[in-house]
């Protein structure tokens, strides 16, 4: 139905190129993309060589995007390379004409803020030249956010209380790794907490809410608030919002070690000089902790994402608590990639599934939650992360 | 009486360049150089740029030295630059007929690896040069040296047991910091533990026995077993010892920096490969680190470094403690230098004194505690380290 052009080969990008390969019905020419043309291959090779095509592109360069672009010619293009990328990725879209999803927001290499301003100031544009870009579509944003807009459609009438709740109760038996790459996620986990409340965001010290929450097949874990990118839109997006926060385990000694590459200054993001050269220290840190997505043998336990949702249907106060929880062993047997990177790049697929069935395509820049909920989850369930729900449950809120 | 080169403008060059100056009935000439001739610079026009010559010089290049060494013709160097320098330095006076007196025992730059082995083999060398080089003449090794030399002379028909007890309790505000060269400190604190015991040496893994012990006018601190590079020539000088050990008191919160710095695998010492180049990350680290020599503005409390030891006098069994105590602000207020630099730089200044009144200069290579410790003792407390001693207490061991 439909040719698809994947940019990025880290634990992600492997999930999204055998998700796809599995989906032939669906993709039928399929690329894989990134700087280092060798990790591709790599990934093609476990997959099928003939199944899959390998280029080396640098998704920093708009020039050399479109020119990938041109000759390739996709359908559209499942960015799952840094989050720093997105505008070259959706500049050189608009040049070729070629339509866009990505699993993250847009972020200036410079500082750490996550929101959408940069990306929806290209709704204009897509709307412009009928294409279509679809943003934030892995788990958290993506699958949180298809929950959330699933059961504002089927089980509430008005939704007032949303807490997302990702919970990792995995163990990866290094010392310290983290989960996705190092320098997005310390960025990600080391900001203020903030979290939205009758109308407006709330600022907090970093981790400074927590407390134990139960998860399913797994028991209480101590879960912190921090800010997160799918709260901005779902605000907007679910205007009868009273409150809408993120909620995140981490362990003791996580915190310990975050603290520490803080205090010690390889946190930082501004570059130092090295023998004259211009260093970032998280940059460096990053090419000497564990490559993520070699995490993945040795990884057991399992992730539990979910919404937990409080409002109205019928008159009544009802509680509801959609989720999915993922297996780190059964991600790495079936695509050699831990949890994490699996329920990051399944809902990227499923999310180009929609589109290529024409299921989510319209001219413009979308958040997910914009979109019919229904077939996506109705694939989630066949594409390997199937979700639960619960009514009226003690939601711990 | 001399002239005098000082390789090294660290903390530990600054306190050296100004305790040199202050004596200038033994010094006459004086020159302070340095990879980085803008920091001697520095340090010259805060003691008087009339009193302190300036040079550029790097210590990893002999013939860049010797060239040094025959425009200047010192009577001796004072080395206080790195310790993987001290063969290249070495090298260098053999070669001009220049003296050598040092803080740090050589150590290549890819093992983490304290012995003697490699300036002991100088033996011959300066022997039948006619030069003298008198090592490891800081605080510990150097006046610890010195103090057990003394006891044995003095105080006791033999030495049976000997615990160095080296207490840092100051504060310098910061989060993590380290009080000299952090790639050295580093390497020093995260290696395992060892002491001498009935002939021969015990090994440990890292801080395993610890235990708090009381400093004079400071009260109980947690103390370390290490390895420190004076027990080798301890031992071999004074084959009475039964047993030798090292303790050194360490904070909570500096021993989780460590382990964090080690588990992210900052503390390497074999270079990563980062965007093409070869970077060691302790050395990377070392940049990122507050600047020991900057931390000496804001530093409160003290240093108490001493000798317990015990043995026979008279028949009888005797115990004897020797300790100095170093206020940080006393030394920061002297020399623009934190109590760690300054006791490391006052021994080095006061051997250069024993070397230029003819008092420790005999042909070879010799630890500090060959020579004879009384006018060194003398000079300590005239120099800004006044000593105690105390006999027959408890020593806690």
């Amino acid at each position: 139905m439909g040719k698809v052009l994947i940019i990025g080969a880290g634990g992600v990008g492997t999930v999204v190129a055998h998700k796809v390969a599995q989906n032939s019905n669906v993709f039928d020419e399929i690329m894989l993309a990134s700087r280092t043309k060798s990790k591709c291959d790599a990934i093609a090779e476990k997959i099928g060589v003939n199944k899959i095509k390998t280029a080396k592109v640098d998704a920093d360069n708009v020039d050399d995007l479109v020119q990938l672009f041109k000759s390739f010619q996709p359908d559209l293009v499942i960015n799952v390379a840094l989050p720093y990328q997105d505008l070259t990725i959706m500049d050189a879209c608009l040049i070729a004409g070629v339509n866009y999803l990505d699993t993250a927001n847009y972020e200036p290499k410079d500082e750490a803020k996550y929101e959408y301003s940069w990306q929806w100031a290209y709704q204009d544009k897509f709307k412009a030249a009928g294409l279509t870009a679809i943003l934030g579509c892995g788990f958290d944003p993506g699958v949180t956010s298809v929950f959330t807009a699933y059961a504002a459609k089927h089980h509430f009438d008005e939704i007032h209380e949303l807490d997302i709740v990702d919970c990792n109760a995995g163990d990866h038996g290094k010392a310290f790794a983290t989960n996705f790459n190092p320098e997005i996620n310390i960025r990600e986990v080391t900001q203020k907490g903030k979290y939205w409340q009758d109308g407006k965001w709330v600022e907090t010290e970093p981790h400074e809410i927590h407390k134990p929450l139960n998860y399913p097949n797994i028991g209480a874990k101590e879960s912190y608030v921090i800010y997160h990118e799918e709260l901005e839109s779902l605000v907007k997006n679910f205007p009868t919002l009273k409150r809408a926060r993120f909620w995140m385990t981490f362990g003791q000694e996580y915190l310990t070690h975050l603290r520490v590459i803080q205090n010690i200054g390889m946190a930082r993001i501004d570059p130092i000089i090295y023998n004259g050269v211009e260093i970032v220290p998280i940059q460096f840190l990053k090419a000497v902790l564990p490559d993520p997505g070699e995490l993945g043998e040795n990884y057991t336990g399992e992730t539990s994402i979910g919404c937990r949702i409080k409002g109205i249907k019928d008159g009544k106060v009802q509680t509801y608590y959609v989720y999915n929880n993922c297996s780190h062993e059964a991600a790495y047997k079936e695509t050699g990639a831990q949890g994490v990177s699996y329920t990051t790049g399944v809902p990227a697929t499923i999310g180009a599934m929609m589109f290529m069935k024409g299921l989510w395509r319209k001219p413009g820049v979308f958040n997910v939650e914009e979109f019919n909920p229904d077939p996506f989850m109705e694939e989630l369930n066949k594409q390997g992360l199937p979700w639960h729900e619960l009514f009226n449950v003690d939601l711990e809120m």
